[in-house]
């Protein structure tokens, strides 16, 4: 049975995956003459530019994290949560996990991407987890934590502990902003929490394997933020590819990088469900679109966001948040036209404000392309950055929120979510030989 | 090696659980000349009189709980995340699961309490899970809004979902908590969020062995509780032994009740680390301490919190939040006053200020001891429960972060957690055999 059986007139819109593209394509149609379905995996949609602080214990998930139901309130409007197991587009129809099945007018597919751990998901994706979804965030930080935690008590009994290395592979955004919040856990937020362990001496990699870090960015940038990072103590190594995770350590050709935490940052892969449309994808796999957004040969269906491959004036665009709600917003605004008996003409434009990344607490870079342009660093670059994520964030009760723990962590040097939840197992604990060169054991008496 | 090995003069106090007993143990001997070692399992200590809040998607999991180390941060105190796997009490020694052996001069012994599923835990923990700790809120919360999500699923694809009937084993406070706040979800804070379901058709049920619920209060408040639970429709059951649980509904004597999500509030036994003191017990296994709060033979242990068997003026302390704080205080000044050549001559007394319990939004019942007597029961009950438990809240950002939740949820009728986490997958979805009487199916068309 599929939606909107009351009401036969009416298009049926399908809409795969509540992120950013997905959001925007429902909420411009909120009153629109249609019925829509929107069909996601999670019960929330994940606000994914602040989910490295849920990951670093700045914030909870619940700041970042809102029940779709509770964002897309229209009556036109329902929410299932299930998963999209296949598609028939010449029916025009999609099969879920429930068994249920979706006729639909208008399909719009935005599920995004996944972490790409190119062909070595099994071995590695449990010694690396990426950074997606709220339950890798919650792993992310229950790592970063307990190593500290097990340094500690092996310090106790034993006088020395392995180097707390972390080493985050890949030095795109996600990296850069993990590393760097690393940093500030260690060096400011749990600095005066242990009695054997200096956390201090933690000492954060990022491995990056193409030439340059932030290779998005432009070269005054990319500087600055080498600069930024190397005055945390962060050490960047660009042009080191890991050809090996392993408990405890990754190998960067000859040698072998002490871990005891690693982290994935390095690359994604399209969501599977692009390839099931049938459609030309490019090879990596995103589905390649016309300047509508429309897969060949099916103008009743958008694909928008990181499954994407579109091109706007010639110019390829990004895999990010800003060009995911515009084009959402440009399919449901089509779908709107169209249901009402107009045509769009207009093609998909990417209006691109410009980029933004921080590096640890009070620095960040912004590549600002409106309302005016200007490559910022430093304080002023990362005043803008939470200016613009507490805007685009959903929901004043969050924004109130985030802001409360903004002032906490950054005013009074409080991270606030600093639990461990889950296992109490580090994978690869202490299997590091123990030459790394970074090495730093310091023991503080009990008493001053 | 032990701690305290840079001052042997001083006396080495080890705590072992960082719940309300060790905390103010700790907290009672800050200042005072001796070296303390706090053990916990966990990096956080839990306010579980406010636990079933996450559970329940009112206040996240960083609302309620803190990290052990950033609580206690006094120079002579240090915090281990470990466990205790033995004691040589003769020797005055614990081992602990890293293989770390601490020595001491004091025990504070207070890991309460953990399910008991009456020797059924294989069978039925995982079909039932209770509510100690963040991960079984985050289960709970997981399950119960779950169910809402699968019958929408269900109802869209067939026409019929199983009923969604909740059931609570076990009429304490607890159970009556849980069962007023998934009557709460389903009546108030979901109500618009679905297409095909009508949430507020949940029906909670509450089955107590006893003949009553809420047994340690007086009769007025038993009744009063009775009639609010009534009031916001839901069933409770005394006199009721459950003998088998099964994935979709529990046995009753003859009687099959179906269940989508089962939850146990039902049994609690003390934690395994009373026994392995070599002291007597009551059947139970608490440990059975004197009026200074030590178990017999060992003035240099003190068992804290509910795992002890204590009594105060000839009344059992009960196994609650109050007297662990003040036998955690009592234990701290015991020491204290030791470790300054004095003795402590007043034994253990328990100064009960009274009980309350919430029995979902804006009604609760309440037994004040201090400062003045009185039975209270509805708005009243609740706002002094509001009030208390916000100031027994530790840290000024969790009191500020649970005061901004509840203003949202009880003006606003929003919920602010409401996220599904983790698997998709609820044990016993549909195992139902839909024969229960209390069964409703209410279909609302998408369109207006």
């Amino acid at each position: 049975m599929a939606a909107g059986e009351n009401s036969a007139a009416r298009r049926r819109v399908l809409i795969v995956g509540a992120g950013f593209a997905g959001l925007n394509a429902a909420r411009a149609l909120a009153h629109a003459e249609v019925n829509i379905t929107v069909v996601d995996r999670k019960n929330h949609h994940t606000f994914q530019p602040l989910l490295y602080q849920v990951a670093m214990a700045v914030l909870s998930a619940a700041d970042i994290a809102q029940p779709i139901r509770a964002i897309l309130r229209s009556p036109n409007t329902q929410v299932l949560m299930d998963e999209v197991v296949s598609f028939d587009t010449a029916a025009r129809r999609a099969n879920l996990k429930s068994g249920t099945v979706l006729e639909y007018d208008y399909l719009v597919l935005a599920t995004g991407s996944t972490h790409s751990y190119f062909g070595k998901e099994e071995q590695w994706a449990d010694l690396a987890p990426g950074l997606k979804t709220i339950e890798d965030a919650v792993e992310i930080r229950r790592r970063v934590l307990l190593a500290f935690e097990k340094a500690e008590g092996e310090m106790l009994e034993s006088g020395s502990h392995p180097a707390l290395n972390f080493v985050v592979i890949g030095g795109g955004p996600t990296g850069v902003e993990l590393a760097g919040a690393i940093s500030d856990i260690a060096k400011l937020y749990i600095r005066k929490d242990f009695r054997h362990i200096d956390p201090a001496s933690a000492q954060v990699v990022i491995l990056e394997g193409s030439p340059d870090l932030l290779g998005a960015y432009p070269a005054d940038l990319r500087a600055s933020a080498l600069q930024q990072l190397k005055e945390i103590g962060v050490i960047v190594r660009t042009g080191q590819r890991v050809t090996d995770i392993q408990p405890g350590y990754v190998i960067v050709g000859e040698e072998r990088i002490d871990s005891v935490v690693t982290l994935w940052a390095a690359g994604v892969q399209p969501s599977p469900l692009g390839k099931m449309l049938g459609v030309p994808l490019t090879p990596k796999g995103n589905v390649i679109v016309d300047d509508h957004l429309h897969p060949e040969g099916h103008p009743e269906i958008f694909v928008c966001g990181d499954l994407a491959h579109a091109m706007s004036v010639g110019q390829h665009v990004p895999g990010v948040a800003q060009p995911a709600m515009q084009m959402g917003d440009y399919a449901g605004r089509t779908i709107k036209v169209e249901s009402e008996g107009g045509r769009m003409k207009k093609p998909f434009y990417y209006f691109d404000k410009g980029d933004m990344a921080t590096i640890g607490r009070a620095s960040a870079i912004a590549n600002v392309k409106w309302p005016f342009r200007a490559h910022m660093s430093g304080f002023l670059a990362w005043c803008a950055w939470l200016v613009v994520h507490i805007f685009f964030l959903i929901g004043f009760r969050n924004r109130l929120s985030v802001f409360r723990n903004w002032a906490f962590t950054y005013l009074f040097f409080q991270d606030g979510v600093r639990l461990i939840t889950g296992s109490q197992d580090l994978p690869g604990w202490g299997a590091g030989d123990g030459t790394d060169p970074i090495r730093h054991l310091t023991t503080r008496p009990l008493e001053p």
